[in-house]
């Protein structure tokens, strides 16, 4: 038996799903109720401890991937093979090959700063058709927010040096690093070192050198040398396979003089200061410091607070996993049906009902003052976050370029409130909910 | 523009690397070095906190995929677009489509347990080659290795009660589920709702419905009838939508008798028994109980501590992200070129140089007594971890089936001392490295 590849056809999305998506679905037809409308919403129920905000991302691919969302015959007769299926009309297992999502879809843009308990993103479609996206959209969706709103506290640390991903090979599995590179680059990242993110994303890719570079040579300087051959102006040398600071001396000799050095373990603080001052002496001003190695927001802060003169900053494993948050509360709930409200009553995770909008207003500065979630139609100060993304399966207009998200990320990010920004925010920010929402709430026993 | 879309084709992986990967490889061929022999080692530096073993898991996928591991001629006109790659002989992107894996590598099996600081899968290769699939390898293997040992703990906690992974959503995108379920299989769980994986490689698919069933219908009564009526073998009724206890009665009422109920927020150890004695009192004694809902090792073992009469577990979140621990800080290091041994000499970062292999030896009851680290062609007392499954580019034999691996990890963590096992180990596990390897490390200046 060859090994069994697990890389998905892109044309056949349709069972990456969960099971129940699939039994509710040929329950909904058999039952007659697969064509009701149904608004199912999408939004985070807590935010991970210690986190002021969140930013949203992966829009872009969840849609993408959404409407051409399909199963092949063989994967419908799988289906059709398991023993729980056994009482479904076999005309459902017939006709699953040419199932296609084709409801409406809103959204807040990528790139937007968002809260737990708001809606993010809302589906109306026929029943069947919008339970069976719930797991793929969250999927899509959740990882790419937390990698964002981690890159975030990452950038806001770094106050105004550079930051760019390391992490492809700590990633979760070797499709991660596709959806952290953009996530990260959206949230202010200015490089990837993912060689094919980069070139299908347009992310300025970045890297130069390992240890193994240095240790396939018999002496350090030789490494240098045959490396700045190669890589004129692409010089940027790993100091610290032997010893850091002899390293740095190495790194001074070459001609012309390299682009920079990179520390990658030790005390950064210290050895970057030494680094400068070796650096300095031999007239190697230009030459930048550059930081790695199990570097995150409270690392970064500490060595911009003490001075440290690193230029930039290259962040892996803290920032694909999100190692202090690992995970998001996102979900997708059934908030009506055919028009009228529902909710879920389960202790610790009310939902309100009906399609909803969110209002932000700012403050006489500009600063995020506070949202208000509306049902859909009614009106509200400030800027409504939603608007249609996708009509019956198909996109309305253009999704925002990923410059334009990167920058509408920026802009909001320098919004928000001073309290909830830093690593360690001490603030909450205010969500209310319209009165209308309440009362519906109230009469569906919530 | 149309989205863009981040699913690789499988037949072009070869970028999915660090730029730092293919800049050596470039720096390598212009400095005549690109075929000297290189071996290089993977293994992890150190346990994450409170985790006394790993299983090890990936080995199929990471090794089907590197084997077909290759460039297009426009991922390879992409690097030549590069100013950084400006003074690159031509002659080497155009030699890139052709580049092919055709190294040797030896491995301990899938479903092994091991260890920090002991090599897990070694690479012998043209060294351009053997650095070329660095961040590919640990990619593929490194998460699948943490699911796996998560997973290993999660069943020791259940204690012969069945678990299944419930994951998919939560993933670091929608392709870590894939792996996330097979994982968790090989080290003891027993289903996945996941359900393109369960096709893919015959793990038993399970799933019923979610809230929104619940809530589609004007009254809990009448949609747990009508799933009924549609999977009359596969009934298992999410009871919590409402008022958890209420919807036992309500399920409690369906007739014939449903395979079960499940349980999804609330304190499932009191509700549980209570929803016991509520289907024992309506003759209800087959009908089994499933609780889901934020689950991890912990909290199942205080479950199954207190007697709670759940029967199944479904795992999502801290499953598929390792919440406790969502990082392994797996490594892979040049160790030889040509024969000669290499090591590097970073604070907290060495490395023992020369091919090696592992030896485990048994106590008098068949348990893990401890390991010893050898140079490859010493011999030594106990099994030996490493065999090789690639010659030139070839896999040698066949792999272990899934079944095999799942037998083996079972096998392997009954027979870890006691003091490793349970949610909080209290040992570290004995590794020894032979006097040949300590002296080669000495000479070295380790």
């Amino acid at each position: 038996m060859p090994p069994v590849s697990l890389w998905p056809d892109p044309d056949a999305l349709g069972p990456i799903t969960d099971l129940y998506e699939l039994t509710m679905m040929a329950g909904y037809a058999a039952s007659g109720m697969a064509e009701k409308r149904a608004t199912f919403e999408l939004f985070v129920r807590r935010l991970p401890p210690g986190r002021a905000y969140l930013v949203f991302a992966g829009l872009e691919q969840a849609v993408g991937d959404l409407l051409r969302l399909k199963f092949t015959e063989e994967q419908a007769g799988y289906l059709a093979s398991l023993p729980a299926f056994a009482h479904v009309d076999p005309t459902w297992f017939e006709a699953l090959p040419y199932l296609r999502f084709q409801g409406d879809i809103w959204s807040v843009p990528e790139g937007t700063v968002v809260f737990p308990g708001e809606t993010l993103l809302r589906v109306e479609a026929p029943l069947a058709q919008a339970q069976w996206v719930e797991t793929f959209l969250i999927a899509s969706l959740n990882y790419p927010t937390l990698v964002a709103s981690k890159a975030a506290r990452i950038v806001e640390a770094a106050h105004g040096r550079s930051c760019v991903d390391f992490g492809t090979r700590r990633g979760h599995g070797p499709h991660a690093g596709f959806l952290a590179a953009r996530a990260a680059y959206l949230a202010g990242f200015d490089g990837t070192s993912h060689v094919e993110a980069s070139r299908l994303l347009g992310i300025p890719p970045v890297g130069t050198m390992a240890h193994a570079w240095v240790q396939s040579f018999e002496t350090e300087r030789a490494a240098f040398a045959a490396f700045a051959r190669v890589f004129p102006e692409n010089t940027t040398l790993l100091v610290d396979t032997y010893d850091t600071l002899e390293g740095v001396r190495h790194a001074a000799e070459i001609e012309p003089p390299v682009k920079g050095v990179r520390l990658d373990s030790g005390e950064v603080g210290a050895l970057s200061k030494a680094a400068r001052a070796i650096l300095d002496a031999a007239g190697r001003r230009a030459t930048k410091i550059f930081a790695s190695g199990d570097l995150d927001e409270w690392k970064i802060g500490e060595l911009v607070r003490v001075g440290a003169p690193v230029d930039a900053f290259g962040v892996g494993t803290e920032l694909i996993t999100s190692r202090d948050a690992p995970a998001l509360s996102m979900v997708y709930k059934l908030v009506a049906i055919d028009g009228h409200g529902r909710v879920k009553l389960s202790p610790g995770k009310r939902t309100f009902p009906l399609a909803k909008q969110v209002y932000r207003r700012r403050d006489g500065q500009g600063r995020f003052a506070g949202d208000h979630v509306t049902r859909w139609d009614e009106k509200a100060e400030g800027e409504a976050l939603l608007s249609q993304v996708v009509s019956e399966g198909q996109l309305v207009g253009e999704l925002l370029t990923l410059a334009a998200i990167r920058e509408r990320c920026r802009s909001q990010v320098s919004a928000l409130p001073g309290v909830l920004r830093g690593p360690d925010p001490t603030g909450v920010y205010p969500i209310s909910y319209s009165d209308v929402l309440e009362s519906a709430a109230k009469t569906l026993g919530l």
